[in-house]
């Protein structure tokens, strides 16, 4: 399970200012710290569209890669943005993303397949809404993997995302069941080993005590884990959910166990 | 996921002192404090065979009813010892358990089916060892169900462990691994919603610092819930434990979610 970091996001002050003055020094600190803290990539959210939007994403993409060679998200809707962010990347850069909605399909799916990036699918559909039933949302998964395929997309490419529903939500509790089963269930579906990441923030955003916000994060955190998810979207300075989620890939992933190797968070 | 207390162990100085002199007092203080800490089940485990094996197991059953009306184990391979605790019985009682042992299934096995009650079906071939790999353990626990079902019992009445390997073990990892992947596919396996339950304590047991397996426990345990482990045998005093399984619940079963209900440990 790789650790993507969610924290790069534009509705930070200090990354807004940083981005609009193109002044570098403060990105670049702050991946450091991203990548000290553990994270194994880093999603950049450039956030809502401005007159600007190509350029800031491009001067996002240099500054990170400057300093690191973490493989990026490009997080944005903006298909000339997300243009200028593949023209700039001169290492390892993944799309995010698209889902059934037609602008997405039309416009940055085919930047996926011109470049040869992988890309993250999200289980929307068509108006950017999640189907509430688990079958709805599986078939949504089979639709959108034909859609990438006809549009010359390998489906090693393609990384889905459930999307994880906010616990406050409804039924946000009977939503996050059904990911996990989307998550063990797709590569069967699909006949395809795909891989699958989810944004964890999401699930506790919202008011709650922050401690029990941790338990739970943590929780659903070896839950995705052991159902086999392959990216996971975090807030990499969230410690106890980064330990948790270097015991969980220990238990799952690795071919010998030690007990130094355990951290005690 | 109910949990099961597995302190109650004649291995325990007080526990056997206890039971030795036929002294009710420090046991019921005993199962008290199990209960107020979370236990919703009590293993009993009387150990090796002694010259008063009936006598005792039938001691502890009806010292413990006195004070509790928890479900019972009762975890003895005596078969003597066993028919005495059935006899003491007087609210819901358990049999831990059988295997493909021969013994035990001409000599403990029979008891369940005259008795009526649940047994615990351990997934040990006839000398009481675990198969290394996935398939044949698959196969075991579906020899032991036939078994099972040949001698008259109900699908109903029969709980599968899997058994928990120590992590270090050479191959701990693997089979733990393995132990996850049987409690998910077990019910589509035998083609009956067939009810699981392990010995997490087994996992940690052996050298490492105690907050490493405090962390690793806590982890695994939440892989067990996801996977869809009905009961769990565990230490109900080892607090943080008890916490992610009431939070593992709460994220697997509850109907309504609020932040409320959730224990922050």
């Amino acid at each position: 399970m790789l650790l993507v970091a969610d924290n790069l996001q534009i509705t930070r002050r200090e990354i807004a200012q940083a981005i609009r003055h193109r002044n570098p020094g403060p990105l670049r600190s702050y991946v450091m710290a991203l990548q000290e803290a553990g994270a194994q990539a880093i999603d950049i959210n450039t956030g809502p569209l401005g007159r600007y939007a190509a350029e800031e994403m491009s001067f996002c993409v240099k500054t990170v890669q400057d300093v690191s060679d973490l493989p990026l998200l490009l997080d944005t809707v903006n298909p000339v943005a997300m243009r200028a962010g593949l023209d700039a990347n001169r290492k390892t850069a993944a799309i995010n993303g698209i889902s059934m909605e037609p602008t997405k399909l039309d416009t940055i799916l085919p930047l996926a397949v011109e470049y040869n990036v992988d890309v993250v699918g999200f289980l929307l559909d068509g108006r950017s809404q999640m189907p509430r039933q688990l079958e709805d949302r599986l078939a949504l998964a089979l639709e959108l993997f034909q859609r990438c395929r006809e549009a010359g997309l390998r489906s090693e490419q393609l990384v889905f995302d459930p999307v994880v529903a906010p616990l406050i939500w409804e039924d946000g509790l009977h939503r996050n069941r059904d990911l996990l089963e989307i998550i063990r269930r797709l590569p069967e579906i699909l006949d395809f080993p795909i891989r699958t990441v989810v944004g964890l923030s999401n699930l506790t955003t919202g008011q709650g005590a922050s401690l029990a916000k941790q338990q739970v994060e943590k929780i659903f955190l070896c839950m995705l884990a052991s159902a086999g998810l392959s990216w996971v979207l975090m807030d990499i300075h969230r410690r106890e959910s980064i330990v948790t989620a270097h015991n969980c890939r220990l238990l799952l992933d690795a071919s010998i166990f030690a007990w130094e190797a355990v951290e005690a968070g």
